[in-house]
């Protein structure tokens, strides 16, 4: 519906883009207490009223601004395996850095339980999230392996930036793709020289 | 000064646990709103001049009741080190499945940028909960290697548990213990068959 909406008009979709940022921006920086239609509409510069008309419910405006989350340039595969891994890991790190994906990440989480929608939106970030990396891996791994990788290499980001709030390094991201890297079955010239 | 007082008197002792237990339920349950001294005292059936006569500030109310998810019981090490390192896994899994840790440590995460005091419990958590973890990977790894094995192995559960809405089943462990595993300087008795 809205998506039609937007190819109709460029205004529309530009109030739409500009409503959604400042939404993300104030779960992020605020909590997710901050996203109200009035809050978001007097900080965005917009009627409260445009806003129910875009997005009746909280629900449905919060949808809409945390599948923004998943708006990310993913790393082109060059074909060297251990870039290609390395550079698609640091794009975690870089969303985290730039766009506190760690943050909209917790947000989002911590608001499943009042407003289960979200699952969705979720299911998809992590969908579209994980694929690049699934596929550099389904060359080599399957099964268990294969979701053990991802997970692994993912969630070795989210643990560094939850937990010891701080993101890993390069070194730290280079020895995660080489401890995974050792298993695949490659000719010597792919494998780091460890 | 708190643990004296519970050297002194096991009823403020016990009403220390139960208030204590009652906040991070409520945290968990209900969200960070939730635990007010008046909500907590409330639902745990003390009086709320008890509570602030314990913690007079929310901020060493929810220091103190997120500190009882760092009380947790790690895998004793039983020498095969494919074993020790599943069961340790495990033992994150098990508090997730038993006790809603994923959600105590969104609720944390979530409440730091408001309640910075949280980042020494969170410091504590991490240090205490990747420690056992750390000595067994410790005797083969170091350095970038090292942080990245734990990280992975921890973050790998953490990833399934926000992202993925589930738990990693036992041939996911397995399969991430095996894929650090297979960088390890190791006798071929100890190694899985792969």
């Amino acid at each position: 519906m809205s998506s039609v909406d937007a190819a109709v008009d460029p205004r529309i979709s530009r109030t739409r883009n500009d409503v959604l940022a400042v939404a993300l921006r104030l779960l992020i920086e605020e909590g997710s207490d901050a996203v109200t239609h009035a809050h978001v509409a007097r900080t965005a510069g917009y009627a409260k009223a445009t806003l129910y008309r875009h997005w009746p419910t909280r629900s449905e405006l919060l949808q809409d601004a945390l599948a923004r989350v998943g708006e990310v340039q993913h790393h082109s595969p060059t074909g060297d395996l251990r870039t290609d891994l390395i550079e698609e890991v640091k794009v975690y790190r870089r969303e985290m850095e730039l766009n506190q994906l760690d943050r909209a990440l917790v947000a989002l989480v911590g608001l499943l339980p009042s407003t289960p929608a979200l699952a969705g939106v979720r299911d998809t970030l992590v969908r579209d999230g994980e694929r690049v990396l699934r596929e550099m891996l389904a060359a080599h791994l399957s099964g268990p392996e294969l979701d053990a990788a991802a997970l692994m290499l993912v969630g070795g980001v989210l643990q560094s930036a939850l937990m010891h709030g701080a993101l890993p390094d390069d070194e730290v991201i280079a020895a995660a793709v080489d401890l995974v890297l050792t298993n695949f079955d490659l000719d010597t010239t792919q494998r780091s020289s460890r």
